[in-house]
């Protein structure tokens, strides 16, 4: 029961991209820095930030992964869905998968108020505010599509 | 970020040996009956649970399986960490296992309160409680030690 390391991967890399002046972009290759990520590893998980529509890949010499959303929209939890798909901490709580022991398995409610109170803590955690809260030093060239 | 098929049957199987009365005994068929688990991999989870002293192997013709300790005294939490060791949400919270990014990564709390927070759920979700609302139909032979 551990968070997939491309889903912790990804919220490294939604920080920190919320942590840039707005409109900013950063190459993958600052990213892979900032996030400690190796890079083909960090490609994948871009990939998927993209096809979620929450990370944007501007292309060209202004090119560079920028916040498709406001980061105040984005909570972890969008984040970790988006990479790892709708959490369910027990098969039995896959939606749509029945369990034929759910009418009075006295086990079922425990994994449902456990996921509650797991996704919750993950809902409430803006990316806005989790960037704000950054003091990790900045060393990487911001582009923005002005310059 | 999901519970393993192992420690979702050792709960069953805990709550179902809660269930029975006290110092009652039951075989590896009757459990995997009602626990609705594999006999191999019931084997398993019963060697896991034999070995966490959370379980009692009986031999010969009055054997079977019980339990060691006094269900209030077991929580579910107890149940999942015999089988998977410390629920660690992220490879950041592994004890002893230092994150060069633990003092300023704003990701780091978060994970650690939703951590705290599925755990507490578990830890509350007394065993001896869970078998006290199990209301499924009951077809097995109970063994006694002085039958």
């Amino acid at each position: 029961m551990q968070l997939t390391r491309a889903a912790d991967y990804a919220v490294r890399v939604m920080i920190h991209l919320a942590s840039l002046p707005p409109a900013a972009r950063l190459s993958r290759a600052s990213l892979a820095t900032a996030a400690e990520v190796p890079t083909q590893f960090l490609s994948k998980v871009l990939q998927v930030l993209v096809r979620s529509r929450l990370v944007i890949a501007y292309r060209g010499t202004r090119g560079g992964f920028g916040l498709a959303v406001p980061p105040e929209q984005i909570s972890v939890l969008t984040v970790v869905e988006a990479v790892e798909g709708p959490i369910q901490l027990n098969v039995c709580l896959t939606n749509g998968l029945g369990c034929g022991r759910q009418g009075w398995c006295p086990a079922h409610i425990v994994w449902q108020d456990a996921q509650a109170a797991l996704t919750q803590v993950l809902k409430n955690a803006s990316i806005a505010k989790l960037a704000s809260q950054t003091v990790a030093p900045r060393q990487e060239k911001v582009v923005y599509p002005w310059n």
